[in-house]
């Protein structure tokens, strides 16, 4: 079996001219073809800050890994995402630093479609363990993104106390947050998204099978559906209150916007230019009372058409909320997450519908996994879910469940040694 | 708003021409668009007991609900799945027969991607709850299917024990079970497989909603992959220990395997004519010891090669397991599962793969969500399991942890009145 490493060419632009998945799975079994591994290594993503997105539905398409910017952010939102923390089991610099080197080659790999490292999935013999999973084996790359991020407690246990962003802490309490410890927190983060939800769970596990002995399984969470557009070539989908969500979402186009409130550009942690903050809160829906309600009720706390999504008192989805006006309730979700109403802020939404079996009385587990990506949470998610938590007229129908919040550092650029968090550690 | 109940062609055939759920969908926010309707009621599984399946990959692609047997039985097996079990809260034969009547109107609309009931999303005004709750609005058909299967313990809740079939009993105790009563059992079972996980979503969460005081969610698994083809027409996919799953399943083609294994064909209970039996059984799989495991003992365990799912000693997939041999050993899974082996028994095989988060120890809770249909479990599945629980080399690293088993019911043929489970009840 070879065990040649990818070859990169240099300004392939991926999206326009995927690999088949097909081929360089199959490839893999009788060595790397390095030309199936070639693509995916454009980077459109490292050349400009706000990049046009590209949304290719077709399950062939590579969303370039490398780039100024980690890829699963601006990227247009695949349809289904796989996320999983994880605790750190060493406080050992070399060993974590090794295995974030294994990761990055290991992603790289993934996300053009190929198996998780060179030797494939039976390239060690008989008496080795197989290198990869193989549940992938034959699967279309299907835009794979990975994306990974360093919670708050990660930093003490490798002497980096002085290294944490002062933007990264431990959400505050929230005014009706639920939470449940096993499904909050953890030292590292990693969000795979894919249209196929079978890549995007067999790169969290071989990634998760790699950190043996480094770093175990905290908590992780599948999630079916996205809930957000962030592109503007992208409807926007419905929640599992049947409303279209994340309308006024930012889009990855509008590049002043993304520049201002997702990238962090400077402050006093060098390392995070280029990177953003995920915020990630489990809120568990109460479908079965919200079914009951008249759909009077319902458009009343959300502030927009059931039908049309549109704010109440205009007639299409992307109106402006007029927020002078009575019609929209004084505490409908529309007008208190607004950035008019939360003196500007905004954040980029990422999240998916998950339904996780029930809950033992009769109802569904269900609801929305909340991802959202900004450049300082402490003055964009925190303020924002202040005025939600205490007023949102929504609260009757949900409740948080779980949190994490993670520092998502810069991209892997493009022709260099980099390794995801180097600018951290290096 | 429009009330008008579907209406239903002579004829047509349903895969050749889909639909647009788009269209469909929309239509509902003005009223019922017959023509969309109209579609779907071709009922190709209703006039030959193992009818050519086909392939539709395409979103628009509806599978006929009316036939002689149910759909999602010999259906091609869709990618997702959402499968879930309800406890009965009353004992009124009218109250069931009621909610059972409604269910099979319902299921009928949801299959050819219209919204749960003829008023739709909005379609009651503002001051009722809406007709359907909205998530997947804007979504096409994606093939959904829809099986209603009856628990052993729902037959004397409404008197109905003398009719319970002899072939449905509680499974027994296997060997090696590790059962959560929590994930076992159920008075009914709904199995929604699509190729959009929101659309089978939405019509499981339908269903519960309107039988709100007749019957609650037991518990509910999702299936995000398919481990099973049930047509020669799709390739063998992967299940989590990365080896084909199913190369030797019973396929839709094979008339008279399907009319032997799958269909009841007369009996003690004249109801079940055209029906089947489901077993289900969460296993959970050890999936880190296994990936530690080296290439020729998970060879040696499932008896098969992992790149090219050959039977050990044999070069391609589909090659005879040549159980003479030495080369298969003698606890190997293939050999014990073998219709061979056990005797001539087969079922139909139908399962996903799941991945339900972590276990708390540090492991992702992932596995196979078995699903079989057979003509008569005790005689088919019973056997089985007990050759596998007492020898498979593979129950060193799989787990049973959830179990049930269900009747059935033939399928809801064109024309008439009838409903789900209406030959138990008339």
């Amino acid at each position: 079996m070879s065990s040649q490493a990818p070859e990169r060419t240099s300004d392939t632009d991926a999206a326009a001219t995927p690999p088949s998945r097909r081929l360089s799975r199959r490839a893999l079994f009788g060595g790397v073809g390095a030309g199936a591994l070639a693509v995916g290594a454009g980077a459109a993503l490292g050349r400009s800050t706000a990049p046009e997105p590209v949304v290719a539905d077709a399950a062939e398409a590579v969303v370039p890994f490398r780039g100024v910017h980690q890829a699963g952010i601006v990227t247009p939102a695949q349809d289904r995402m796989h996320f999983v923390t994880f605790d750190v089991t060493t406080t050992s610099r070399d060993e974590i630093v090794a295995m974030l080197t294994k990761w990055t080659a290991m992603a790289e790999r993934l996300t053009v479609g190929a198996e998780s490292v060179p030797a494939g999935v039976v390239g060690g013999g008989q008496y080795e363990p197989p290198g990869d999973t193989g549940e992938a084996y034959g699967l279309m790359p299907s835009n794979l993104t990975l994306t990974i991020g360093f919670g708050p407690s990660f930093f003490d246990k490798f002497g980096l106390g002085d290294r944490r962003p002062a933007a990264l802490q431990d959400l505050p309490r929230f005014p009706g947050d639920d939470l449940d410890p096993a499904r909050s927190g953890g030292d590292i983060a990693v969000q795979a998204c894919a249209d196929d939800p079978q890549v995007a769970v067999h790169a969290i596990r071989n990634l998760a099978r790699i950190a043996f002995g480094t770093a175990s399984v905290r908590w992780s969470q599948l999630g079916f559906g996205r809930t957000a557009s962030t592109s503007t070539a992208q409807a926007t989908p419905r929640n599992l209150f049947g409303f279209k969500d994340g309308t006024n979402n930012i889009k990855a186009e509008d590049a002043a916007t993304v520049d201002e409130h997702v990238w962090v550009n400077g402050g006093e942690s060098d390392w995070m230019t280029g990177g953003t903050y995920l915020v990630a809160r489990r809120i568990r829906m109460k479908i079965e009372p919200w079914d009951r309600a008249v759909l009077g009720e319902q458009e009343r706390v959300i502030g927009r058409s059931k039908a049309t999504g549109a704010p109440l008192g205009g007639t299409a989805e992307f109106d402006t909320v007029d927020l002078g006006s009575s019609t929209i309730a004084k505490d409908a979700h529309v007008r208190l997450a607004s950035s008019e109403s939360l003196g500007g802020i905004k954040i980029l939404r990422r999240g998916y519908n998950f339904t996780d079996g029930s809950d033992g009385f009769g109802h569904l587990d269900a609801g929305l996994f909340f991802v959202a990506f900004c450049s300082d949470p402490q003055t964009q998610f925190v303020p924002m879910q202040q005025a939600l938590a205490r007023r949102d007229a929504l609260n009757e129908y949900i409740s948080h469940v779980g949190s994490a919040v993670f520092a998502c550092p810069p991209g892997v650029p493009e022709g260099t040694e980099a390794y995801w968090g180097s600018t951290l550690f290096g």
